[in-house]
């Protein structure tokens, strides 16, 4: 069992959690049959006020390989919504329906109000430009199981650093651990903002901003690439201009270590090139598996069905 | 087994037929386990032509709560209905590949053509302003639980009455069991239609029209009240001026009896405050999990599990 | 296991294939409960870029009847799509959650691009106006199933021949069985198109282009109405012009022999009477149902379960 009941923001898990987390997911992976029944009374509901097939799936697909069962709705339009109805009385009435509620929202905030009136425990799916917990767990899942531990890292954050919470997460959770040092590589336009920066100061965490990730590539374990999201920016031009600066190919690769190891939150548009997808070091696909793996393992714990 | 192999009405079902369901409901409420591989071979199909994902949810949640497995569409864009084909043959070839069709429909009696041609038996999840079975049989297990019976009751419906059809449902069907008094509480403009008060005065049904919530509201064992719909308002300016008129707040209920419950069929706006939610005599999100053992209790019947 | 690893094309399967999959799903109609558990640990996805109610409910019924699971999305906007994926990013990311995936597509040759990423086994669900191989199963395991045979048939196709994929597909793969002939009625707007009349005469079929059924249908083991599609059609006058051309009645079937047995893709609009629905010849809600039963087979296949 977690300390929570639900999972907001991933500072609502300790380090232990979230090590406990890790191993349930690898004791998962290692023998799938033997949770292929865990959850079997148990119903997942999926709230997705904004469509996220990837995440959905992902959630879903864990659900069903524990034995459980799935509701939901993936986008606004076909729920009540409509209707006026708040978000408190939506999940109060889906709790009695299901045992576990996992909610995307376009509203910063609207997941932590759910989980102030619900009986069942809430999952975060991403809300707004805010938190996107389970894909940090992911990321580090991923980490954790290629590299065999979460410390002593190089980490390269390379992309859209402005907008990507994503990063700005998985930055926050990785200065958790020890010894972890961070290249931070965008164009001016696109820098990390200056909180991020604050708690990394605050923490004597090491870092370092760069605008060419040929500059740095040599040195890293890992290379976290972040798409260039057309709706995070103000206006077409920017987004024309900035997009392609920071693509990913066969010849920024040559001077990269041989055990550093790509990742990406995906879906990706070309700031990885597909010639890279061949590159052993390319894990962005075992990224997503681990994904599925890391989201069983919450859900058991959440229910406590283990 | 009904007698009948659908569900289109409530009338459809014998007195005796409703207190089977309910004690049903109750076994199913006692002892869930016992009931959660029973439809396992059955594929329930959810055919919603208009969105209600409250509905919806709770007859998925009730069939995978019975092991049972669960197809379906929860808006017509995604269903073959804009290639023109037919209620009737939706129905027939739906019933290929499913056990039990549960259909909500905008028009009336779509769901009587669906009954008429299927081979599995249909239940009616709402038919425009028409039906609502399942949300009448909702209620009647909400009563029966907490209030012990059926019979010797004095019902407050208060709001819409006229467009209301869950209100004139439950008002006709508790009007077949003994000794029921119904308070007929809205503004003028919003009155129970004729032909409702035409079958209480034949059926020698004891009822009270008033205008004021707090005349009344000393009286009742139950007081149920209805969402004041924007879609059923012919123009925006009286929707506007009657909306609030009949709102519960903590002031209206202080002078309700201590036994009295609060019932809404959801998803309310505002007609109740969140402030009586805490109040021991709201009972309208119980009412919501009833709701899915009640449509357990139902299939049970209907597919003659047991 | 077949000797393809995915299904796009009906000439991806050997005849021997073919009547093994036809074989086993004689099997599971004689033996549902024997298989209702033989894919419980496997998940299908179905990525219907464009909706497609029937394809979608039957390929869902077939997996839950194996006892297996179901992630998916009906229709594009609720997917990642647009967020601007490759379907080869989309098929290798659902991979990773997924067992199997059914995928339909307007683009012609989408879920050919798909299955040449793919480590899951793809099956093609209708691509344009291109392929929909499960369909011609359907028609065969039909014809199998009723006729007892699919050789030394006499097949009338009636309707529009010139976009009907479905008609293609079928003549194509009946061709490949011994001493088959066709009837192809059709207006001459709507006539086959040039590219299978070369193939029939290649290959020495006999067949023969009529504009009248009444003219051929006393000779025919096997009507086969197609549907006038309005989304194939360049202008709507020529839509409503031609659509009533070819409406099969009592009146014309009259003719027919008593053991000619009618089919359809469906969904129908009014080219078939609703009076024909109770002539014994009429076979299309029998198709419907064993175009469940050939996915089942075909996904045990693909999957390697049996």
């Amino acid at each position: 069992m977690l300390r929570a009941r639900h999972l907001i923001d991933t500072s609502d898990l300790t380090l232990k959690e979230l090590e406990e987390i890790f191993d349930l997911a690898h004791q998962i992976m290692a023998n799938p049959k033997e949770f292929s029944h865990l959850c079997e009374d148990k119903i997942l509901a999926t709230l997705f006020y904004e469509p996220s097939t990837r995440t959905r799936f992902s959630f879903e697909a864990a659900m069903l390989r524990l034995g459980g069962k799935i509701i939901g709705f993936s986008e606004p339009n076909s729920s009540s919504v409509s209707k006026g109805e708040s978000i408190a009385d939506t999940t109060r009435t889906v709790g009695c329906y299901a045992d576990i509620i996992v909610m995307r929202h376009p509203k910063e905030g609207a997941p932590k109000v759910a989980s102030m009136y619900s009986d069942v425990p809430i999952i975060n799916a991403g809300d707004g430009g805010h938190q996107h917990p389970t894909q940090t767990l992911t990321d580090l899942l991923t980490i954790k199981s290629i590299k065999g531990e979460l410390s002593n890292l190089k980490i390269g954050c390379c992309g859209d650093l402005k907008f990507g919470r994503t990063v700005h997460s998985l930055i926050k959770t990785l200065s958790r651990f020890e010894n972890n040092k961070f290249y931070l590589i965008s164009p001016n336009e696109l820098r990390i903002p200056e909180y991020v920066k604050g708690e990394l100061n605050k923490n004597n965490i090491e870092y370092t901003e760069v605008e060419k990730l040929d500059d740095v590539i040599g040195d890293l374990d890992i290379l976290y690439m972040t798409r260039v999201q057309r709706e995070r920016f103000f206006n077409e031009e920017d987004y024309i201009r900035l997009k392609d600066s920071y693509i990913l190919d066969i010849e920024k690769i040559k001077n990269a270590p041989e055990k550093m190891i790509i990742l990406h939150p995906l879906p990706r548009v070309n700031e990885i090139s597909i010639e890279v997808d061949d590159d052993p070091r390319a894990c962005y696909f075992k990224q997503a598996q681990y994904g599925m793996y890391v989201r069983m393992a919450l859900i058991v714990k959440l229910l406590g069905a283990k």
